[in-house]
């Protein structure tokens, strides 16, 4: 059912994607050969798009006709890789989907000075639009996603995070590049305001939904898919809604265990898949998944105001898909 | 004299300075608590306010009127608190005019975020005034310094690094933020053409001569001064022009063992020495200062087109005393 799905969703996008990579490849070419190496290493390394591609559905399902979505989309892409890139030097990862991360090969100093470029990048494509509402947007993501990061770290092994706290942390990190992406779509066809908050909101559960899926896949994926360890988040103390819901619910005893677990990042493997168990026992895994069905459900419910069309549907695929990665 | 022009200068933009300080402060505010203290540890750590004040002077200079000029002022100064938290980072320098840097108390990580979180704050000034000619600007600024700064790490210890790469590395480290300042308040005040040009020019030319006079200063000024050591830049292995021009001139045997100094990054304080006299042998530091007044006396031409007044003849003091400090 997931491959099927997976099937129907590229086959209604696969022209979109198409066009998406040739424009980040022709705009990337005038700029300095080093700049181009380490931006289009992250760049290329097969990412999905997935927030160009949203906002050229979000601006087709309010009926734009113009002729800069396609120009407009990729600031998005952008501005998703300068996150990717400080994210790595702030997170010291060594790998990113499965390749060496861009500051392990070329280090920080130029790593973070790429990531400032990209984001002038998605900020010159803004204004080449002439749409200071879109700014104003991007301007908002960057904020909140900066602060956001900063309290993600200030949270580290915070043995008593809540779900609020939780939230709070995957809207800043997540939700609100994909809410910013989708509402784009909608301003720049001129919609009404309705339209472009029904458009804020898919793109924001869909955001929720989609880290609360990648969290769990944190746990319950093998290395292959993930193109990295699984606990990997665990590792870097960094505490996701499976494990903050287990750790509400667990009697003193395993709470005290799993905690230890938390402050040791040389866990053994052992230790990881007890852990896991402890994770599926006190339904840290299905609850975070039932939660996520939840915010999948109202993506698609803020669609409601749309008539039925092949973008719509294409939409509401592309909800479902988020959660079945995993399930 | 050089005391002088100072005192008359901050005589005529008292106002200015207190009003840009207070709105700095003002806006900080409602933000998280460490981004505050990041954010505020280098914004109130004695910066000149250099980059609003030339906004603010050449808005006034084209007959501005309007009540945004001072909001948007901030935001030269934002973006350039983000750059310079960049820069630590990337140059991992402990010291900022005699301070120890962000990066060095709180980390990495989250100097970086604070870096992007103050151009998330400079770009939403922007948006806010709703004005997509400024959001090109910053665009391009942005654009242009991350570039130069990552050509800039390239070309450490170039030993034949010509005049012309060191203009095109401080035109995007210095010039183009001052520039795009300038220029903008030409913008903001619906400036002609010939005068958003003229604005641009004028502040160009000042962004270089200011950094050419910067480059000297390492050379020449004591500690105190300085807030750091002298020879700074050439123990992180930067040549700048006045031993670019010394190594040009030199006969074999002194470029050899310049060339020595400039690789060995724990060369003495009596090398120091040597390799100053070697500059002024060569007249690497008469020959910067006499480039840097060029640079001055076209950017006061560029103002020709103004009729004469007060603003610009503060603006033509300000040129001045962009080398008075270290003649």
């Amino acid at each position: 059912m997931k491959d099927e799905l997976k099937s129907q969703i590229l086959a209604a996008v696969e022209e979109d994607l198409t066009a998406i990579e040739l424009a980040l490849n022709e705009n990337l070419k005038p700029n300095l050969d080093l700049v181009r190496q380490i931006a289009g290493h992250l760049l290329f390394s097969g990412g999905k798009r997935f927030r160009p591609l949203l906002f050229l559905l979000s601006s087709r399902l309010c009926n734009y006709e113009g002729k800069l979505a396609l120009d407009v989309s990729i600031l998005f892409e952008y501005l998703h890789a300068a996150t990717l890139l400080h994210d790595d030097v702030v997170d010291q990862a060594e790998l990113r989907r499965g390749r060496t991360t861009a500051h392990s090969i070329w280090g920080t100093a130029q790593t973070v000075l790429t990531g400032d470029f990209l984001l002038a990048c998605a900020l010159r494509r803004a204004a080449e639009a002439e749409l200071v509402e879109i700014i104003r947007v991007i301007a908002g993501i960057t904020a909140e996603m900066s602060q956001g990061e900063i309290d993600q770290l200030e949270k580290k092994e915070k043995l008593d995070l809540t779900e609020a706290e939780y939230m709070s942390i995957i809207s800043a990190k997540t939700a609100v590049l994909i809410q910013g992406a989708c509402k784009s779509g909608a301003i720049i066809a001129g919609a009404s305001e309705d339209k472009k908050q029904a458009l804020a909101d898919y793109g924001f559960h869909l955001g929720v939904a989609f880290q609360m899926a990648d969290d769990l896949l944190d746990y319950t994926a093998d290395a292959q898919t993930l193109g990295k360890n699984p606990g990997a988040d665990l590792r870097e103390g960094k505490l996701t809604l499976p494990l903050i819901l287990a750790l509400k619910r667990a009697d003193d005893k395993d709470r005290a265990w799993m905690e230890g677990v938390i402050l040791n990042p040389d866990f053994t493997d052992d230790d990881f898949q007890k852990l896991l168990q402890k994770l599926y026992l006190y339904k840290g895994i299905e609850d975070t998944r039932s939660r996520a069905r939840h915010h999948v459900e109202q993506a698609k419910k803020s669609l409601e105001l749309f008539d039925d069309c092949m973008t719509k549907q294409t939409m509401i695929m592309l909800s479902d898909y988020t959660i079945a990665r995993n399930v």
